[in-house]
């Protein structure tokens, strides 16, 4: 096989995140993330999203982040709501069901809720015979590639507030979503309208690790209790933590973003001058382009991706570019495909 | 503060762990520990303990490797049997009643469970009104620093069999253990003697991970379900992966661990020299002596300990040594404690 | 208010079974459901479903035995099928998600799964990245007053067997349903065809209480268990069980089923005659009908009943009737339905 | 066997009891103890404990009183502290942990904790590494009939205070301890130095069902969503009220427990006249004499009653007596017990 395009966590980590930790040499660090590696990269963490009073955890993947955060913010009887593609809901295993709750959906479009959903959601669950929604789990960017606008998570923000539900948003490709063209967010704004949420490291640059960030200070008071109890308190912190110090550093966290949303805009761009289209509009560096079944026989020779749907002539599939996807390698592809269509 | 003896997990990594994990490059592998690093790893580990079928499996730290593997072996109602100072019991937050399930203690000796503890534990839960005890959780070593011997962990393997309970080894610190003078077991003995049992490489020179393995069939089915529940199954599997190659080749990881153990006897010797006792049996790389409080007051403005209890005089104090610690700070740190005698 | 047709569960128990439990005296028996009228009891119950194997527990009510029947069935990672009109699904507040584990969705009919509901969401679940369906959870009569006939559940009992699934039948209405003129099913079918069921005593002239029938062999082992760390397992389990014998004993339980369902339908008629349709077929005691709403508006000021859905100008309201529900009650709504038509 | 003496869950209802359900007729009641039988129920339950503002919920037993109180009070990494007799530690199959929390235990005395059991557990439990304590459990009367007085539940209640924990009380022989002339505490005292304790309906007289008492404002927030989920929420909530009514009026829940008591007695001081002690004080209903063996291998073919330890010649062996126990049993057991000694 030539190149993998099935996602962005296939290589092991960005030159810069191994150099930071070789160059801890035999320095001696306090355990459980309270080392001043952990506080500084919190520093950094609060810096980049012009929070100065958040809450910075570092936690080891996106799983354990998730059910981390959402089984700490909920009472028993309360749920989640998540759109129907959510990671949450699809694709880790009942790991939320496995702490208690309940996830309430809805089909949402191009992965995105919006304050409709939630509003027909909670107008739903009237009595004590129902579970009570409590938090509000989205992604940015989404399983379809999609980002959240400023004017979308506003409304989402605003509903949820109105509605007494925390907003958590899974930034396990957040860099991706921030630097999209199609992103009018900061990392500020994030922080300002959500009341928790990740910076993902695992698919941008680091060999492990996302930064929890919480920003209702009602989630902050013992969040350290919930990662111990389930297994998320690494005994070696720094060596999360070194990886974020390095990763943020010098703006490579949005250098590294950029490059893969680029990689992914250019596989695009030829696609499209072959005359092909995609199933959902193409924002940040996951793209499912609908071609061709015999071009796809062959193109499956050479490149890795997933199958997404299979219509009659036609399938749609998943490409999805990394930090470390090198252009050449998107040339190649254009050019076999090309020759293929 | 001069050095720290407070725990062996206050060292980023071996170089050869992180040289290891930059030699990958920008090899792209496969996710979630399918990759090949993982698959050669698992043969490692497979070797090393000489159990050609053994499941093997990769996850970030401790508490994460006895709460999923626990979980995973249990019905609602059966319950797991530990050593009052058991890990489990005592410092990981609840992780194990937090997935559903009762420990039940004995108080033991020198963290150690025997057949007997277990005998009246199980004879005691009678009837449906309690719990089932199913699985027993030990430490190699303990956590008073202190190991099973082959005919110790023979009489509890064959009272487990018996009494139809599974046999889990937390291995957090197997290597200094297997290698402590005061143990005649190898690795394939404990193999041949748990169900399941873990390999840490967090305490002894990995920069994290531990490596899950599973003897018993049942416990094999479907392992990775529980795992990716638990959130302990990282996207970069070979993150992890990498890593034991690096310190289970050419004899690292035994290498490492008599490097610890040989630190801590020095400083017991040391000690012991110098007219003190210890609480427990001097066995592993952590030690308990029991020193006069005046010293112990001067000590501490230089060193890095725990308290482990408190007498008149005197006072019983934690010391770690790890695979990192230069021999250089034991002897200052005798050569200090002398004069504070 | 003249009468409320909310629900079955509103008038206290039938005097049979009031006068049972008197006649048990001063007598003494033993706790736990150990005693001699709750072998008895279930001695009766299986009896009546034909299986002299089958496992027979007594418990308070629907929730309790949906959640210890379901959590008794599954391993952490596993999940349990279910119509989205559910009650587990809907109106148990996550009872099962409480016990850790996901309920897959399929929309159904008539609130019915069908075998390509069961299959599609089995092959969905492809991996360890999502979780493992295990038991299919329906209801009989359903949410929507419907029955399964023979063919439909012979269906679903053998897709159940093929994907190595349980089948669990919620029978808080099982008497409705068996006896309802649209199932072909005895109870020795259902007893047949399904791994576990429920018979339900609550809203069907019991004080209190459901018979759990457990006919799959694997299912049985240490159910006590389950049941006494769930809270179900009542103390004095006579309680129960005298009610039970006082409801299967000459036919009563049959008797009071066929009674409800005569009123509902009698209800029905009426309303067809008066040229008004059904949003579901008309087969038990729980009908929903769509009335014009200025109808409605007075029947409200007569009547209890719960509305189901709004339309333009009509609404489908739920009527249920009871082994109690007076057949005079039903004329005199009739009548007062005709004068407000 | 003449007479049981094995516990006081063994006869059916008292006969005012079963009258009161037999009265209600064909009244028909709101569901999930919304009815007015509920509320008159649970004014009764407030007027007799002098608390106008406490939550009222009736429950069908124990072990659900116990798991749904504890559950509903806690965050996850929050844990109960009990004596090791507690009936949640040693007789509920785990059901506290089912629900996801730790049991702290302290050894205790006649089944009872002071305040300095308390403050112990406390203080060990000093950090992120361990469960925290939040609510503490005791019985009134305890596992070995015995009582706390004013003095000692005040001290326990101020100690909780301090500690900012919840104090609840299984009040499963309320009425016995209340009525005991070791007792000097009223309803009163109980509901003000509690956060959340039960009255005992099924031990006491009743057919099943204890009452719950909310005294602290935040654990009454939305209980009923935790009785739902945990399957504690009656179809049929007038089922245990009606009962409550019953037993609540005209004295007659004290006078039961008075009844019991005094039958106790009376057999302790046959039991002392005989000249043989017991291994706790006498009480309340539970007494825990120590015989020869001889006499009681003769005892057993005549009474039933429960082992509680084996010494050399002599056992301790548990009795209890009940709302119903008939005065001329105990004559004849004296009768009988003198002819063996």
């Amino acid at each position: 096989m030539k190149y993998s395009f099935r996602s962005d966590y296939r290589e092991i980590a960005h030159t810069q995140v191994l150099q930071a930790l070789s160059a801890v040499g035999n320095a001696q660090f306090d355990g459980y993330g309270l080392d001043e590696f952990s506080i500084r990269a919190g520093e950094m963490v609060r810096e980049k999203i012009s929070a100065p009073s958040a809450g910075v955890h570092f936690v080891s993947g996106g799983t354990l982040a998730n059910l981390t955060v959402i089984s700490s913010a909920l009472r028993p009887y309360e749920a989640v709501i998540a759109p129907e593609s959510g990671h949450i809901f699809m694709h880790e295993t009942g790991a939320i069901e496995a702490t208690g709750h309940k996830v309430c959906t809805a089909k949402g479009e191009n992965g995105k809720l919006c304050a409709d959903d939630i509003e027909s959601i909670v107008s739903f669950h009237s009595d004590e015979h129902m579970v009570k929604p409590r938090i509000v789990y989205i992604s940015q960017s989404t399983e379809t590639g999609n980002v959240y606008t400023k004017a979308e998570l506003t409304g989402i923000s605003e509903c949820c507030r109105k509605n007494n539900l925390y907003l958590f948003l899974d930034g396990a490709r957040l860099g991706a979503a921030v630097n999209s063209p199609a992103c009018d967010l900061t990392y500020a704004d994030i922080a300002a309208l959500t009341d928790v949420f990740y910076i993902g490291g695992t698919k941008n640059g680091a060999l492990f690790g996302e930064a929890i960030v919480i920003c209702a200070d009602e989630l902050k008071e013992n969040f350290r209790y919930h990662m111990k109890q389930k297994g998320a308190l690494l005994a070696k912190g720094a060596a999360i933590s070194v990886q974020f110090d390095a990763i943020l550093r010098d703006g490579l966290y949005d250098e590294l973003a950029c490059h893969a949303n680029r990689m992914a805009f250019k596989m695009a761009e030829g696609i499209e001058k072959a005359g092909y289209g995609f199933l959902f509009p193409v924002e940040t560096n996951l793209i499912v382009p609908v071609l061709p079944c015999e071009a796809l026989s062959g193109l499956r020779k050479l490149y890795g991706f997933y199958d997404w749907e299979i219509f009659e002539d036609t399938a749609a599939v998943r490409f999805v570019t990394s930090w470390a996807t090198p252009e050449s390698k998107v040339d190649e592809f254009l050019f076999d495909l090309a020759g293929l269509l």
